[in-house]
């Protein structure tokens, strides 16, 4: 396999970009993502692959749970913020404003849509993890639309 | 839950179109798909999930390979001929030229970008399967972007 082709055809991909967060016992979990997609109407599924070597793995390898936030088409700040994981100071994570959600997961304020996840399924093997979730809470706080990676010049695949 | 929030913040994650293609015993399969994503830099892998019940998922679940093919910005009409399966006729599949790639899968030649995999593990439950793929060959056509999702106008999610 030529790598170059390799590089190139799976940067075709198109995505968008997530912030995921979980809490486990160790406390509060959280990255930005954009290796997801819906996965099953009936029961509401999605897929998301996690870097095995991080916080928010180990959080959502234990806790079961994780919550998704759609970045908004003004809010590339917000996804650099959680670029290295998550720093919680004066009930904020990463300097941004949170809510406990249904699983137990932090809801971010700031993006337009969030929901909420149990795992239910995983596939280990390679660099990430592919957890499955069970969409279990879903809210929509305005109209603001996504953001694509495309947009922003970041690259996170290939 | 709110269904209609559940509906929204799915629909609001950002997707590209592919043309996914298979082969066993009973011939050709495809379909158009955009529940794809890289899951694994090392080794190359993608998790993407087919419908169950279709021909595109009688093909890949026997004969464990799949061809992912990019739809490039002006290729709305190829995403649309692959809305309803596979029909060959004159050495064409649904219209369009194809020549046999590496691992047996049809390759389209009009995308701008494809890659070959055989699936390496895979999840069911739900409407869906969610197979993962290791990139075994990929190859790069043109410089074509690729289409998304929202610029067609069509949504499969939520």
């Amino acid at each position: 396999m030529d790598p170059t082709a390799k590089k190139k055809a799976l940067r075709m991909l198109s995505y968008g970009l997530c912030v995921a967060t979980s809490r486990d016992e160790q406390g509060y979990a959280a990255g930005t993502i954009n290796w997801i997609s819906q996965s099953s109407f009936t029961p509401p599924l999605v897929m998301v692959a996690i870097k095995t070597d991080t916080g928010l793995h180990r959080a959502i390898d234990s806790a079961r749970i994780f919550a998704i936030h759609i970045v908004g088409k003004t809010q590339k700040d917000l996804a650099t913020a959680f670029f290295r994981g998550a720093q919680a100071s004066d009930g904020k994570l990463n300097g941004y404003e949170i809510e406990s959600g249904e699983t137990g997961a932090p809801l971010l304020v700031a993006p337009p849509a969030f929901f909420e996840c149990r795992v239910v399924n995983e596939v280990r093997g390679g660099d990430h993890t592919i957890f499955v979730g069970e969409v279990v809470n879903a809210g929509v706080r305005s109209d603001e639309e996504a953001l694509t990676l495309r947009e922003t010049g970041f690259a996170y695949g290939g």
